[in-house]
């Protein structure tokens, strides 16, 4: 492994405590005691003026005293004296700090003006510094728990469950939740490498530690658990990165809620932002999202111990008929696919089982046949058949003393398998089965939803593939139209047309007498729409007339479109009234960018009309996406089959449309200094090589 | 408690084993070990001719010999001898049967026919049969243990965890799971009444277990899993009472997927039938529905400890904030409501926490408030409040050595708690803990979102209100209408408005000379449509034409549509033409009735047009419904808001299609041996008190 800055932090070779005690059940001397208990293999220092050594070691009155390299310091000092202490810190050449003290930014007013001076510390002295408010970080290879969690609070001696030859890596937003994560995948037997609390990221962020995870040779899979991402540059880097290497990351993201948003700004100060763009970034870097802890554990318990699948067909083997049903239906419900087996293959699996079970898939071995060895045959034999990608074992492992499996033969077959062998009991696992079983590489899931999920995002995984930079080389000079404060449709429609988007040429009136030459020019029946920067919502203004049969109408029309525009915004700066033929019919779409406090201009997509708002049916990516990112998106939507010649309708233009997505996620993104918001509301996608028509169009100043 | 005829076979005085074994770990010992390790307290008689006692017990060559009263017998020998042993059963007058042997229905054939066999032994001698293929039944306060599951191997005098105050009953058509739920439960420390593996359901079915847990004292929620319905008049009769006594029924349904539907086919030989119909029965008695083990454990829990909310507004306090923060949003994902707490509350709270706590809800109070009691505080003063209507307490319970609160407060407040205290840890809770809080009642829960669909369900089941009986006293006589094998829209139309329906008076046209006048008392533009009952689809042969403006066009359609037909289906029997005017605008539904194998008459509603099929956007209830359960159809729609004033367009007369799908509804199940299926689509719901307009309608028979 590459040398990585963070090293020292992950794996100091000395390590001072900044306010250690001697009170063995309060934070700062939790500190001490698991440090020791998990054996860190380097010195400790422990500082405080008010004692001469702690528990054998030497206390030092204050960090200049040391007089050797320190290459972190853990500090749990009141907050008020947490500044002196690092500037102590920097004057010796200490190299890292976790700061442990809570009552900074999380507090607001004065406290979070000291946060401020941590954070002008580090980048004034290159220190690099964790928290404050963070429980520190554990590496368990290096047996390093500089940490006050209670989840490693290790009995020496006693045996730790590994069952998986992967690692897991652990950042979280969340002390609690981070070792949480740890707690659980330690029970199940996931190997772990680090677990990161991240804090109130005055200097180091989350997006640096997941970097580090990404780089780090160590870790296999990452879980992410985030309230609010503060360096975001960093994190779109290692988010990058890690797509590239194909290391799976797992993330929950929390403050989706009012009250979840109202606690993230109490708990680490973070703004939880709009979860759409998180969601949204996370799709594009092919990140696992799962809002429940067990289920993420499962997902990394998975990938810890499984090949990724080729395709999406499982074989449930159960030794409990009603088991196996509901895992059939769980494993089919997330979309995939439970295939009856040839008969090839169910003959021979006849033989194996008695007559009362099923060889069809779910194969119904039932209890009879595990003692008869016929699970792990039938096991060998789904091994070798290319007639499903994945098997899922169910079974019950609650008994303190048998062992469905002869683990001889077990062994050999987890260690050579090609796909993807999950295991659920339906019985909560013993003990004795969860160490039997780990010394094949086997992991036993509980949750058969979980077991389901976890099946699924392995597929969707295995499936997925690195954006590619989607930025365009030459984007066009807009400098002219940006400039403006505010857009009518026509302004809107000039820049986009400016921008390279094929927009429809209506025709802009701006005095009565004028109508009839624009008429001329345009097939009746015509749509009138007021034009006006000032009026960007025109119907709430009376200001769009539809079905203009003929050039009365059209004359009486503009009149009242002036009239309405005067009497509901009398200080509004009309333009003039534009005219537009009758869109040919298409599926009627929204397409649209916005602005993101966190990761900056985004793009959407969604079936127009009610069914938007009311199926919440939208789907969002960080801009610019290329044509193919536009088309992922659009095979997310649920109205998705409503492109593809739904119910006998010729298929729709989706080529034209990811095109027209792409160009506009590319204007947001090249403009993104300047406009805020995007709003193609709707467009019209016509049948396949007929392209999309722009009905309407707003530009929104930022 | 008063009698029931079931006490024998689940409180039997005598036990009679046939086919009972010395070996130890194979089925017919392990029933025998079972029995008296659990220590069942009546008199056991082995039935083995091949020894003379079995561990100090006398055996029986025959059931004949024992010559005392049996009150069950458990039969575990090869299928072809269990007819012949029911039949000496029946003879020395057991009164109740469990049949353990596999090899009937499940497997086909000859083996369906013993097992037909069997359901006549027991119609005939009045001898009640469970199984075969049954693994039993565990009557827990009874030590009555008549099953193989190794759930019930206990250990002599090792301690049962019990928190719950209240008993689960457990009914399961899959051995595996039933037992699995008691595994589960019993882990939690819920206390439970029986567990009953319904197997085949030759003479008893699941249907009539549950009523026996329904009016069972000692059972207070009820867990029922369902692969398919025998018994279907028991089983809704039990439903109706379980609804009317307020006793909560959990249920998970499975075979929901095309592979767990040949699964269950295989299993246990039951169809596994058309999923939305049991869900529909299952919302008509208000069972909270779970296809999830550990969550319908979990919501077991709380109802068997909490009492149910008044309302859907949740405190959650917290040791740890991102896991407070996750909890938030997990409980307004549900759809419940974390109301930011008064500055009332808020100012108190504040005086029991630290400074970089949060009391705004989610109340954080930080690790270091456990220590200092601040978490009881909280908890009581929240129980005061009228503020929240349940307590979410979020904390870590791994310790194996310390407990967050001091138990003698804890045990008061919680015995006297008015609203649901539900204790959720994100560490794995300790045996430690969870002995300790069970003493207190406290059954402490591990899954987030569990507890979030938890909290949600209790909220759910406390609004639910038993169903009114639905069926009309003054059914129409359809006779003349419903002896038709097929139906026009014409003819549909015209059953439907003689059993009362509000249906448009169309005008149908037989011979083209005919258009004229029927045109004359329409008003243009006209909607013309074939009229056939060998065409139920009549867009199919282009048999409707819309916007008709003109007497020349409707001449034009009149023969056009008749050629149409004509050509399309030339053996049809056309009746003529219907001529309709264009309905007024409304929001398009579709309402319609079908008839399910296991349930028979059912009624549905959704949203009209592509939305319907594209978002799977429908309900359905058994026939008949009320108008109140009609309306509770609707709210459940995801399209709902578009009939109650979407985007500030008028509300629909939802009294009006509340009325239409009670009546149809009636219709339907009172008519169900002749017609299978009513189909109205579109009816247009127009603004309220101004009705609804049924356009097309289709009946189809039996």
């Amino acid at each position: 492994m590459p040398s990585h800055p963070l090293d020292t932090f992950f794996s100091p070779k000395s390590i001072a405590i900044i306010g250690a005690s001697r009170e063995p059940t309060k934070i700062p001397g939790l500190l001490l005691a698991f440090l020791r208990k998990n054996q860190f293999p380097g010195a400790i220092y422990p500082v405080n003026p008010n004692y001469e050594d702690i528990n054998g070691l030497t206390c030092y009155p204050k960090i200049a005293a040391i007089g050797q390299p320190i290459d972190l310091a853990i500090v749990i000092i009141p907050a008020k004296f947490v500044t002196g202490a690092l500037e102590e810190c920097a004057a010796v050449g200490v190299k890292n700090v976790v700061i442990i003290s809570s009552g900074f930014a999380e507090e607001g007013g004065d406290s979070a003006g000291m946060q401020d001076e941590i954070g002008a510390i580090a980048r004034r002295t290159g220190m690099r510094i964790s928290g404050p408010n963070a429980e520190g970080f554990y590496n368990e290879p290096g047996r390093i728990a500089a940490t006050f969690s209670p989840t490693v609070d290790v009995k020496p001696d006693a045996p730790r469950l590994i069952a998986s030859r992967r690692r897991i890596g652990i950042v979280a937003q969340s002390g609690g939740i981070g070792f949480a994560f740890y707690n659980r995948a330690r029970a199940l037997g996931v190997a772990v490498s680090y677990v990161i609390s991240t804090g109130n990221e005055s200097d180091l962020g989350a997006g640096e530690f997941l970097d580090y995870l990404v780089q780090d040779t160590s870790t296999d899979v990452i879980l992410l658990f985030i309230e609010g991402i503060r360096d975001t540059d960093k994190f779109l880097a290692a988010a990058q990165r890690a797509a590239e290497l194909g290391k799976p990351v797992i993330v929950t993201k929390v403050g989706r809620s009012s009250a979840g948003e109202r606690a993230a700004a109490s708990h680490t100060a973070s703004m939880a932002g709009w979860s759409a763009a998180y969601d949204a970034v996370f799709a594009k870097y092919g990140f696992i999202v799962s809002n429940d802890l067990d289920e993420a554990v499962a997902i990394a318990a998975v990938l810890t111990t499984s090949p990724l699948p080729k395709g999406d067909r499982v074989a449930v083997v159960t030794v409990s008929g009603g088991a196996g049903i509901w895992a059939a239906d769980t494993v089919a419900m997330q979309d995939m696919n439970v295939p009856e087996l040839s008969a090839g293959v169910q003959q021979t699996i006849r033989g194996m089982i008695p007559s009362y079970g099923s060889p069809r898939n779910p194969v119904d071995i039932t209890a009879q046949a595990v003692h008869s060895g016929g699970l792990q045959k039938t096991m060998e034999l789904l091994e070798k058949s290319d007639e499903v990608d994945a098997v899922l074992v169910v079974i019950s492992m609650a008994s303190e003393t048998r062992m469905p499996f002869k683990m001889e033969e077990l062994k050999p077959l987890i260690d050579r398998q090609t796909k993807p062998y999950v295991f659920w009991s339906y019985t909560l696992p013993s003990n004795f089965a969860r160490t039997g079983l780990a010394a094949s590489g086997v992991v036993i899931l509980s949750n058969l939803s979980h077991v389901g999920t976890a099946i699924r995002q392995l597929g969707t995984y295995a499936r997925f593939k690195p954006p590619a930079d989607a930025s365009s080389a030459q984007a066009a000079d807009l400098s002219k139209f940006t400039s403006a404060q505010a857009f009518s449709e026509y302004d809107s429609k000039a820049l986009l047309r400016a921008a390279g988007v094929d927009v429809p040429q209506d025709m802009l009136v701006a005095e009565c007498g004028a109508v009839e030459a624009a008429a001329a020019k345009t097939r009746f029946p015509l749509v009138m729409k007021i034009q006006s920067a000032d009026i960007p919502h025109k119907s709430e203004v009376g200001g769009v007339k539809v079905g203009i049969a003929n050039l009365q109408d059209a004359l009486a029309a503009y009149d009242a479109l002036i009239a309405s525009a005067r009497q509901h915004r009398p200080n509004a700066k009309i333009q003039g009234v534009l005219v537009s033929p009758v869109a040919r019919k298409g599926v009627e779409m929204i397409v649209g960018t916005m602005t993101d406090a966190t990761f900056g201009p985004m793009i959407m997509a969604g079936l127009g009309g009610v069914t938007t708002e009311l199926f919440k049916d939208v789907v969002y990516r960080p801009a610019p996406v290329s044509e193919a990112e536009a088309a992922a998106m659009l095979d997310e939507l649920k109205a998705a089959p409503l492109l593809n010649g739904f119910r006998g309708a010729p298929k729709a233009d989706v080529a034209a449309l990811t095109a027209l997505m792409a160009k506009l996620s590319q204007v947001a993104a090249a403009n993104s200094a300047h406009i805020a918001e995007i709003e193609i509301n709707p467009v019209l996608v016509h049948p396949a090589g007929e392209g999309v028509t722009i009905v309407d169009a707003l530009v929104v100043a930022r």
